[in-house]
């Protein structure tokens, strides 16, 4: 089991040395930071990171989002915007998913964005799924050490959670590459197209699927894509 | 449904303002603070509060924590130092016993003490229970801004669980007064009357009792009472 916590261009120095001391209180020691602002060992982030200034020595520096995500099974961002009911990479899920997520994942990277403007959506692109934590509906934008501090608490309660069957996740990106092959081949615009490889991605991972489900799921896009190919020769 | 929070001589204006954001974001109005060491429209504040800040001029400075208590049916204070065996003034609840507050009071408080000391033994013996943030062993003591976030967030979460039968606040002081009167025939000592006045009064708080439990209860101790003083006569 192993929490990757990813920062995108974090901006201030209180607020990451806060989240390094929330990091040290509930035990997540991946700490990969995008581009920071600033030099992560700056006396104003040592002095609020407390006693969890020594998780300064861990935090690995990358250029981009992909580095950061590399050997993880699913990426979990946190956005104060959800979504309009059609821009479907902002369909967003409340922090209870972690949940499910700790039962099905072993590799899990909670993506945090810049406290200026968060995400962009190219990088929201490369998580599986939003999560929101709910609030005022007139003002629902926490501080990111704020909002680190609620995900990081429900991660450490959720680690022990059991693990039922579930699917291997190399098998579900094999869904997920034979989806894609199945989209190719209808005569789709590629906003559609993008729009319902998210939906799909988000569907079987995240949704509790058997092992029975998985097959059907397997054999109906094998069938389609035959089909389709067929179709057109 | 109402959520007081408060505040006890807190030191920290950063820390101040932040939650003064939290509160705002998650609609909590009803805020006192027992003896602030800074002002609380210092400058600091103001500009860690964000779009909260005009929270400060709903926010009520009083001078004791009997004061800030006044009117509430429970009151819940968070540490992040737990019980030994024996102290059970230190007893603590993980922070999901809120679900269950939020189900049978609809006027709560939450306290939180100061940055460096916490909560004096007599502050805690004025709250119902305490609360205990699990984390790290070797390091579980979060910044009090984040632990307000993680309590704040839980709060907005139980808000709307449903509520079962539950017995009138008033019925179950009624038992703790013969609860009391109970205890005073008994030839105990001091300090062990105290420690069973704590455990009583939330066992009966915080259990899910019924009301036949209720009636049960009162009439043993209605019984016992009679009892002991009929053979002191």
């Amino acid at each position: 089991m192993s929490v990757r916590l990813v920062l995108v261009e974090p901006e201030g120095r209180i607020n990451f040395g806060f989240i390094l001391r929330l990091c040290k209180n509930f035990e997540v020691y991946d700490i990969y930071v995008v581009n920071p602002r600033f030099n992560i060992d700056d006396p104003e982030v040592v002095e609020f990171a407390a006693k969890g200034s020594d998780l300064i020595k861990v935090v690995r520096v990358v250029d981009s989002l992909d580095d950061a995500l590399r050997n993880v099974e699913i990426s979990l961002c946190t956005s104060a915007k959800s979504s309009d009911e059609d821009d479907v990479l902002r369909h967003s899920e409340p922090p209870e998913i972690l949940e499910e997520v700790f039962r099905r994942y072993s590799k899990v990277a909670l993506v945090f964005g810049r406290e200026s403007v968060g995400l962009t959506r190219d990088e929201l692109r490369k998580c599986t799924a939003v999560i929101t934590i709910p609030g005022n509906p007139e003002y629902n934008v926490m501080n990111i050490s704020h909002a680190v501090a609620v995900i990081l608490y429900l991660t450490w309660r959720y680690r022990g959670v059991k693990r039922r069957y579930l699917p291997d996740v190399k098998r579900l990106d094999i869904l997920n590459k034979y989806f894609e092959q199945v989209l190719n081949q209808l005569p789709l615009d590629d906003r559609y197209k993008d729009k319902a490889k998210i939906v799909f991605n988000r569907f079987i991972k995240l949704y509790p699927l058997r092992k029975g489900e998985v097959t059907t799921i397997y054999r109906l896009l094998k069938t389609l894509l035959y089909v389709l190919r067929t179709a057109r020769k």
